[in-house]
């Protein structure tokens, strides 16, 4: 009922507003004076400076501080692939959240083609006016394709569902395992959920260590999909490339089985798949003081009382009415400011880490229920920014 | 002087602003039950909604008010191909006028590729978040081509520097005629220039009745480009599509020559080209009371006063420094707010027609040095708007 209750409210506020977003000129024209320094003919000697030298743009034009949500409505929130038309909305939603918690303008971009090589050429050919991009909502395993494929135009590209996510899960665990006396080098995870996300997580994992130079990775991962645990004898992976790349840096012993034989073990569980999966006696499995990340929406893998009960010593959910949540929200604003800043041209492992090791600084005494700051704490994304532009200009 | 002191203040008004955009959140996100509406969980009934109906987008989204501004930079102002980044600060000077003057919120998409086929691609795939698309600034002849291409994405699309000029041109023209006593019907026009502009003014010129149910062309026109008159005999126009169109609804009787040859006996000179072309004994050789209108920019095909020495009626230019400006800001915000307004699908022929009467008569008593209305009077594009979006209604 209560769920039903904001979506009504959510629907007659979007009536209300027709449109989340405006365009707001920071001139006004009130004489031909106003127009000739505004538009045409005094335009025409700040179009040749930037002609001359495209990084001036960034002086004299809203790319400074302009960044596109891209999406092609594939993997819209719960909802699945409902369209570009769809996803305005959320988009829209995104942009409220870039402009309110790091005054970046976004606007959404909601393209009307499923084709990763067209979405690939929209985004190359939209990116001049922009300072970054925000990939969001777009179905694994096309996002890897896309975010990959889109690494050298120059700006930053992030698929926000896969490292948003793992970035703030990250931060999560590195308080989780303060907490529970762990170092993150002897951890052994098992990770539920090989798409967008799931990819993401395991791929900051490798490389944890706060020091770039230092690559560390937690101890060992165990992947696993709808089929069980991901590993290089799996013959049924050969025409998926990011789980072959999965299997190849996780796993190391090339163990088989089920959710239920990799978790036996592990010290933390992240699911990001389906809910209802983990049981209390898999838990009863898992090393001392297991830490649980039960991240699927809106039904986690496990409900986090059930998962108490079992024995686990922290629970994060995705739902803000559970302790820990968490939400990407707490990071891409942070980020992009400090790359926007930065005149970052890639988001880099070592940033996302750093953005990582900032956020879960952000909580003074973190404790059992309070590993995360709270979503809507403007003081985090200023803290993210500036760890994020300051390893960009160490490393550039 | 004065033009380079113009360059100057609008050099540091540029870099004071650092954009002259902004996007602008109308909901303030102070809560968790705000973000809760705003985005997800509420978002996604929203969302569910459109994704069933399409057209909810324009109740529920910015797309109701959301027009993108599309160049590739191939024919900014004089500065001619300066690319994506040197448009942008135009671009955004032009989304300033949407906003200012018809209360549109306008984006600037500047494209990194001149390819037409990729540009089409590109304004298709964007499309679902826009009301319409103002392509802006693109060379002829990729611009036919692009324009043609996108007729039919269910969203109007049009190229403001042929139909704008064409419109306001045709404004100026119905003032000036009814001042000089003459029929439109009864008109002989020469045009020079058979780029962007000059086609879509001859389209126009085709059929300027008032009713679009009794297509009333102009006597005859005679089209030059630098080779000379335009006609169905010239085998050098084999390979330029749009100037074989333009020989084909044009100089019925097939004359061949010069500029010179064509303007002798018209009762109308319309420059799109180059400065400097026309000489008073040229205006000499037209009808009675001739019309100039030299909208080359920024040196016009004849100086007004020398035009008026020859014998000119009136004479109209590009230039805010002269009487009879032919401005495209008179034109496209209230083009595209009635469109927009309409949820028309395309900007026809007779809504062109009909801005251009409506923008006409938006001067009271026309003199031979106010034929046209202030490029700022906010009550034009209003009567624009309400004309266009009463023709696509009475026509869809």
């Amino acid at each position: 009922m209560k769920q039903n209750s904001i979506y009504t409210e959510s629907v007659a506020l979007h009536k209300k507003l027709k449109g989340k977003l405006e365009i707001y000129s920071k001139v006004k024209i009130k004489n031909s004076h106003d127009l000739s320094l505004v538009y045409t003919p005094g335009v025409a000697e700040v179009s040749k400076l930037i002609a001359a030298d495209h990084r001036r743009a960034f002086d004299l034009t809203i790319k400074r501080n302009t960044v596109a949500i891209v999406s092609d409505g594939s993997a819209v929130l719960g909802l699945g692939n409902i369209g570009p038309y769809g996803a305005i909305p959320v988009m829209e939603g995104k942009a409220v959240l870039f402009k309110e918690q790091a005054d970046i303008d976004a606007f959404p971009i909601c393209v009307a083609t499923q084709n990763a090589y067209e979405i690939i050429n929209v985004v190359k050919n939209i990116a001049p006016v922009f300072a970054g991009i925000n990939l969001e909502d777009i179905s694994a395993p096309r996002c890897f394709e896309i975010e990959d494929a889109l690494q050298d135009i120059g700006i930053p590209v992030m698929h926000d569902d896969q490292h948003g996510t793992a970035i703030v899960l990250l931060a999560a665990l590195i308080n989780a395992a303060r907490l529970a006396g762990k170092k993150l080098q002897d951890l052994i995870v098992t990770v539920n959920g090989a798409g967008a996300a799931g990819t993401a997580i395991v791929n900051l994992l490798r490389c944890v260590g706060q020091d770039k130079r230092i690559c560390q990775p937690v101890k060992d991962i165990f992947v696993c999909d709808s089929k069980g645990l991901l590993s290089l004898d799996r013959d049924d992976i050969v025409d998926h490339p990011h789980k072959i790349f999965l299997a190849s840096i996780s796993n190391h012993k090339r163990r088989n089985g089920t959710l239920r034989d990799a978790i036996a073990g592990s010290d933390v569980f992240i699911g990001v798949s389906k809910g209802n999966l983990l049981t209390g006696d898999m838990i009863q499995t898992m090393n001392q003081k297991p830490i649980i990340f039960a991240m699927a929406n809106p039904v986690p893998e496990i409900m986090p009382d059930e998962a108490i009960k079992a024995g686990a010593f922290i629970v994060g959910t995705g739902r803000s009415d559970f302790p820990n949540q968490v939400n990407n929200v707490l990071a891409f604003p942070g980020i992009f400011r400090g790359a926007i800043d930065a005149h970052a041209k890639r988001i880099t492992n070592s940033m996302k880490i750093g953005a990582a090791f900032a956020l879960a600084s952000c909580v003074e005494k973190p404790t059992r229920e309070n590993i995360l700051p709270s979503a809507l704490d403007k003081s985090v994304p200023k803290k993210i920014a500036a760890r994020v532009a300051e390893i960009y200009r160490r490393d550039s």
